[in-house]
Formats: C-alpha cells, sequence, structure tokens
C-alpha cells in the first residue's frame, strides 16, 4: 500500500495551483456574484437566448489553455493529461472548490462525459465533427436522457422515441434536467431514446447526436435548483419534435444506448466527488476564517458551544470521505468499471451527504450572510443537494450497494 | 389534561379552512409561480422599488377582511381574534401550509410582531398613526435589529445609534435582513439601537419608529436567502445616515429596547414554528401523493426502498413536534413567556430541524422535480433552513435550554 501522490500529479497540481493562485482567485468570487445577483435572465427563466459566457472567463480559459492545463481528466496522454484517475484526483478536488473552476480547465461536467462517450465510442466522423470542437473548448454540450413524464431513476422507463425509418432516425419526446443547455455555446446534445421496445431490455435504446439547432428541437424553459439557475449553463427542458438525422447520428450504432451509459457514468460520477469534496474543504476553510475573525459573547464563534466539534467533525469526515474516493478511482484504474461498481455507488450517496453536512456547519456559523449570495456557500450546498439526485438518486445507489453486500450470501 | 380543541378555535378553523378551499388553493399556486419563476425584480435586486404585490392578493385579503378572517393572531377580542395562543395554533398552521397565505390574513411576520410591540408599548399617538393602519393592512413594517458588521446573535453587540440630542434621536448605522423592507407597502421600520453606552447593559438600547421615506434612510439592496428573494417583501439591507425624528419616535422611551425586544420575540417564535409545521404537513400530502402516483421499477415510488418508513418517521416526527408546540403555547397562555422561556426555544430549535428533514425527504421523493420550482418545496426548505438563523440561531437557544437544564443543579 501507497498513498503517496505520483511525481506526475503533483507536478500537475503544483502548476495548477500556482495558476489558480495568479489567475483565478483574484477574480473568481466577482464573476460569481456577477453571475449569481443581477442575472439579466433571471428575469426571463423561459429561455436560454441572453444567457453569455464573461469575456474575462474566456480569457481564462486561452490561458489555461497555453500552459497545458486542459482536458486534465482525459486519460489519454495525446488528446489529454494522460492521467489515472487515482492521479487526477487532487485535481479534480481543487478545481472543485469553487463552482465554474473546472471549467476554465475543460474539465466540466457534463462535457467531460460527453467527450468520453465520443472518445470510446463515436465514429471517426463523429470525433472530428463533434469531439476535436469538444476538446477544444470551442463548443459545449448536453446530456438528455432524463424526462418530466416518467421517473428516469428506472432508466427503462425512458418514454421518448428515436425510430430508425429509412435511413433517417426520427426524435420525439420531451426530456428535462439537460445540464449545460442555457450556455450559447452548447451546440450538440446527446439524446437517448426507445428505438426498439421489442428487443432485450438494456437494447431498447439508442444515443443520438442531435446539434442544437436542428428543426423540432426547442429549449422550452430553463429550471431552478434550490432557487438557483447555475448560469450560463443551467439546466433545460427540451422538447423534440420529429427531429430527423442520418443514420449515423446515432453512437455505435441503435440499440446501443445503456452499454454507453454505463461506460459513461462511472469515471463521471467519481469525479463528481472528488469536485465536491474540493467544495467542502473549501466551506471548511470560511467557516474556520469566519469564525475565527467574528466575535459574540466576548469570544470568537469557534470558541462557543459545540463549534470546536463540529469543525473537527468536519475534518474527520472528509478524511474518510476522500479515501474511500481514492479507493473507487484506484479500483477504477486497476479493476475498470466491473471491479468498481459497489464503490461508484458508495461514494455516490456518501460524498453529498458528508459534503452537504459541512457546507451547512459553514453556512450556520456565517449567520445570516451563510444564507445570501454574498458567500458561495448557499450555491455550494444546492450542489451537493443536486447531486444526490443528478445522475441517480441515492435510493437506487443504496439498493446496488445493498444488492452487493446481500450477494456475499448467495443473495441477490 | 384534555387535548381537545376549543369550540371557538374550531368554529375560526372551520370558516378559515372553507375560505382557502374555496377561495386561496385555486389561485395561489399560480400566485406563487408568478412570484418566483420569471420575477422582474430578479434582475435588478439593488433596490424594491420595483416589487409589487398582485392585485389578485390584495382582493383575497379584501375578501378575508369581510368575513373576519382578520388578524387572528392578536388575542385582543376587539381588535383582533381574541385567540389563545392555544386556540391560535391551529389556525397558523393552516396558513403556514404554503408561503403566503398569512398574509392574506393579515397574520404574517414580521408585522405580527411589530403590531404587538406597539400594541403592548406604544403611546396613544404611535397607536393611531401605525398600528391602526398595520391592523387594516393598509401598510407593512420591518423590523431593523441585525447588523452586518458585527455577530448580532448576541445583540448587546449592535452597533447602530440612537443618540438623543435634545428634542431629537438620531439614527446611525447599518442593518440587514430586515424582513419585509421589499415590499412597496412597507411604510414603517422599527430601528433598534444604542443610546446609552454606560446604562447597565440591557438598559442601553432604544427602539425608534422610522416612516421609511425619513431622509437618511436608505434601502441599500435586496439580499437573496438560498437563492430565493421571497418577493414581495424581502430581505434587505439598510442604511441609516443621520436619521433625525422627534423624540416621540421612541418606543416608551429611550433604552427599553431589550425589555420590548423580549416579549415581541415570544408569541412570535411560537407563531413561526406553528406555521412551520404546516408547511411541512403540506410537503408530506405532497410526498405521498408523488409517491403514490408515479412509478418505477414496477411499483409506485413508495413501495420502494425505505420510503413507506421515511413516511412514517415523518408522520411520527411531526405528532410529538406539534405536541411540543402547543404545549409551549399552553405555557404562554397560562404562565406568561417567564414560565415558557426553555419551552420556546427548545421549539426553536425542534421545529426547523424535524421541518428540514421532512421537506428533504418531499424533495426527494420528487427526484429533480422537487429541487425546481414546479413545486413549492425548494422555497418551504429554505423557509424551514432560514428559521434555524432567523430570532436568533439555534445555538443560542440550545444555550438557553442547557441554562435551565443544568439550573436543576444549581449550576447557571
Ligand atoms: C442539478 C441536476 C442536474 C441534472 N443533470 C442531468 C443531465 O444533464 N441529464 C439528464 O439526463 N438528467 C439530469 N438530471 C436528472 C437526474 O438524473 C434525475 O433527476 C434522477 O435520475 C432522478 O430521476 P427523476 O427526477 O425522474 O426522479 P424519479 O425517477 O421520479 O424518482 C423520484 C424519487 O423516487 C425515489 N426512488 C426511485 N427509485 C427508488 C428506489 N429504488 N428505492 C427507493 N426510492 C426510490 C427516490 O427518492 C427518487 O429521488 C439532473 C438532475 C439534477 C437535479
Ligand atoms: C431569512 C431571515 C430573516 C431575518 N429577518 C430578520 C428581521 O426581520 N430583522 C432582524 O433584525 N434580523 C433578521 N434576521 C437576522 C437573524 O436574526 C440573524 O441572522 C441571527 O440573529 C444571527 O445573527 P448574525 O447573522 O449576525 O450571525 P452571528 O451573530 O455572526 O452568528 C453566526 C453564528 O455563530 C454561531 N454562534 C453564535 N452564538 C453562538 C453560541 N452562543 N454558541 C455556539 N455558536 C454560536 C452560530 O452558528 C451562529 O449562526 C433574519 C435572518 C434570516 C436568515
Amino acid at each position: 500500500m501507497d498513498f503517496g501522490q505520483s511525481e506526475r500529479s503533483r507536478e500537475y497540481l503544483e502548476r495548477l495551483r500556482s495558476f489558480v493562485a495568479t489567475e483565478v482567485v483574484p477574480v473568481e468570487e466577482r464573476l460569481r456574484r456577477e453571475r449569481v445577483a443581477p442575472f439579466a435572465a433571471r428575469g426571463d427563466s423561459s429561455g436560454a437566448a441572453t444567457w453569455s459566457v464573461p469575456d474575462e472567463f474566456r480569457e481564462l480559459q486561452r490561458k489555461a489553455r497555453a500552459q497545458g492545463l486542459w482536458n486534465l481528466f482525459l486519460p489519454d496522454s495525446e488528446l489529454g493529461a494522460g492521467l489515472s484517475n487515482v492521479e487526477y484526483a487532487p485535481l479534480a478536488e481543487e478545481m472543485g472548490r469553487s463552482p465554474f473552476r473546472s471549467s476554465i480547465f475543460n474539465c466540466d461536467a457534463p462535457d467531460t462525459g460527453n467527450m468520453e462517450v465520443l472518445y470510446h465510442y463515436g465514429s471517426p466522423e463523429q470525433k472530428e465533427r463533434w469531439l476535436r470542437p469538444l476538446l477544444d473548448g470551442e463548443i459545449r454540450s448536453a446530456f438528455c436522457m432524463t424526462e418530466p413524464g416518467v421517473a428516469s431513476s428506472d432508466a427503462t422507463n425512458m418514454a421518448a422515441t428515436a425510430v430508425v425509418e429509412g435511413d433517417e432516425v426520427v426524435l420525439n419526446g420531451s426530456k428535462w434536467w439537460s445540464t449545460g443547455i442555457g450556455s450559447p455555446d452548447c451546440k450538440i446534445l446527446i439524446f437517448m431514446g426507445l428505438t426498439d421496445p421489442h428487443a432485450p431490455k438494456h437494447q431498447q435504446h439508442s444515443m443520438v447526436l442531435v446539434p442544437i439547432d436542428t428543426p423540432g428541437v426547442k429549449v422550452e424553459r430553463m429550471l431552478s435548483a434550490m432557487g438557483f439557475y447555475d448560469e450560463p449553463g443551467g439546466h433545460g427542458e427540451v422538447s423534440f419534435t420529429d427531429v430527423r438525422l442520418p443514420l449515423d447520428a446515432i453512437i455505435a450504432g441503435p440499440g446501443r444506448g445503456f452499454e454507453i451509459a454505463q461506460g459513461r457514468l462511472g469515471p463521471g460520477r467519481v469525479h463528481h466527488c472528488m469536485r465536491l469534496i474540493g467544495l467542502a474543504e473549501h466551506a471548511l476553510e470560511l467557516a474556520c476564517r469566519r469564525g475565527l475573525d467574528r466575535v459574540a459573547f466576548g469570544k470568537p464563534l469557534v470558541n462557543l458551544g459545540g463549534n470546536r466539534e463540529r469543525i473537527a467533525d468536519a475534518r474527520i469526515a472528509i478524511n474518510q470521505l476522500r479515501l474511500l474516493v481514492l479507493n473507487t478511482a484506484w479500483l477504477l484504474d486497476t479493476q475498470g468499471l466491473s471491479g468498481a461498481r459497489s464503490a461508484v455507488s458508495e461514494i455516490k450517496v456518501a460524498t453529498p451527504r458528508v459534503v452537504q453536512q459541512v457546507i451547512d456547519f459553514a453556512i450556520q456559523i456565517h449567520g445570516g450572510a451563510g444564507l445570501s449570495d454574498d458567500f458561495p456557500l448557499a450555491g455550494a450546498w444546492t450542489a451537493a443537494r443536486a447531486l444526490r439526485l443528478a445522475d441517480g438518486p441515492d435510493e437506487v445507489h443504496q439498493g446496488l450497494v445493498a444488492r452487493f453486500e446481500l450477494g456475499k450470501y448467495n443473495n441477490p
């Protein structure tokens, strides 16, 4: 056993940290506040057309790319940083400390997962047309699986259709919680729909690449999550009405949707967890600083009541959690998804729970200020809460963990 | 012991319920959605000037008043309904089920508390000028105690000043989280400030009635709580710069601020708890309905995993909580605030905790929809979370409960 960090990972982390310290930290709080507070789009949540990405932000992306701090998530060493999941973890954590740092380095969901799908399953033409500009950060993307009309925890419920008609595939149906679809840069959607209801259960659905400007695609509205629109990517409801595309828009051919989704969600979920740990670390830092600075009843807040114990409990919980996440990354690296299935679901349940709790404490010790957008805590809490649903609700992952546990006793 | 409801309380409750069913329920969800979703003011959170109260809402107030469903909170039977706290509890719960029902019946914070202050401590002139229009629902009010610059959990920290100069009192300082100040109807503020730093600790501060249009008063901005602006009342930051008022603007004379605040916060806190129980009941109802209707893995959601147990736990927790709140109301009715001090703090801690948990479950069983503004759950959760800070943070109330507990052993 060796809990040490590889040379390569350490080197990337140092460069990332120094870039963050000099280029990102001085502006990110202001950018966040400008984004949440008087955001013009709030008055018009009906469409995403007015949402924009600040030039300053694009400039940061250019600089990061120029320094080779780009596509760090991608294990391919030509197209990305070539890091293993374990090596990537500390970088993801550093990027996760604030809400939009990851996208400065082209390492944000849902694009990372969508790029992986194209990387592993895309045809050469699909890669050239969509993967290249995604890797270059020229465009962004969304993943459209969840539907308003059916309980989508059970993916086999999916009712939207992707019907093959001659040399075309025709899409119909309604999707929602399509993250990222609000960005003006979002050009490509990955749509999942029912192709053959008579095929075996997990071979009925296809994944289709849909340029967002295809006739019949309509972003109906943007959704808020606990009051936040998460601009500029946001989460949209989008309808597909007789959307016609050539057959080669289907990724890896009809009926392979579930197979691809399975692969997509493994590393994606681990990345989410790594980033959330960064968010918890940042919240704990803010909690300690505020608690040391502010005085009530003649003492710094940290020295009142049970606050020191809560600080200690947060540290203990984060440290345990990080090790579970790293262990999962290591299982993925060494045994592939099949050896990490229970572990991925374990951290998917454990992470938002712990992180939500740490952030809740940070909010509390900030007093009323903690609830406001003067601090990044309310938004951070919401990100943690949302992950108890996004990429599958807790209960479905708990079901899987329990299945593995009971499986030890020859019980499915 | 008698857990039965008085005839008078039951009669009011029946009338209230029938009014709510026929007049309020058919429109309130639409009004709520119009309020949260494309709210124009979100683009301009800097000032409250653009926030408005819909005519439809004012019409509901007129009808409620015409039917005598008005000022139900006020124990005075000429000016209000003349109900005891125990008798009022089921009405408050019914009104609390949705976010702005209470104000239809002129029973919403902070006006209720401010009216009580004027009722108990106001001079005849103050009553005529401010209490009458508040009771008539012609104007609304805000309470300005908390300050951005100091930890206001410890009220003796308050640094804003209310200095007596000849026949005037001069106010300076900054306040925030002044609830209700965003409403166009908000005409009067109750400001609490330091008058005499040399007086005994709890006789240093005064409460001053400040018409909102007095020169030197400026609403600097509106604050969001967990992403919600709570329009149209909202929560404001407000500065006071050399605000000059005649001495008779001071309530009950200089130095009596703490004495008055003490009385204000007793029934006010109990009302908050009663209303939140209504919110939890509504959330549980929504959870059950959604869970019965929606199907995943071949079963209604309620029949999956631990959902039935969570429903049962919610019922058990709400029922215990309601009894603790009713017991506190009864202590207030029979022994006054001095006999109910620990109880008030107990429910102030217990209520948002339980209610937050029940609403969190309701959100979870709604899936992604639960986080959105398509349902009132995200806003309801925020209301519960906020009450862990508003009217004093949990930890201060826990401190008081512990003091009473330890006091049994002659230990302060
Ligand atoms: C912020 C955010 C971003 C998202 N981004 C995307 C995206 O980019 N693309 C996309 O396609 N989707 C996205 N989603 C959707 C997300 O994946 C779904 O919300 C989630 O899978 C649950 O589906 P549902 O909302 O239909 O809930 P439902 O399927 O209706 O389930 C509701 C609830 O039922 C209960 N339940 C379900 N199954 C079980 C069980 N086996 N045991 C016990 N209880 C159970 C759980 O409490 C569950 O939360 C996002 C969601 C959020 C909140
Ligand atoms: C939605 C909302 C509405 C509000 N409405 C009003 C209003 O209308 N008028 C008004 O004047 N104020 C209002 N408030 C303000 C509220 O009363 C204060 O936020 C609260 O009293 C805490 O004060 P503070 O924010 O200055 O926190 P601080 O005093 O800075 O305290 C921060 C934290 O320190 C910790 N702490 C403090 N004391 C102790 C202790 N003894 N032991 C352990 N830990 C401790 C707690 O975690 C506490 O939350 C409102 C607040 C909210 C969120």
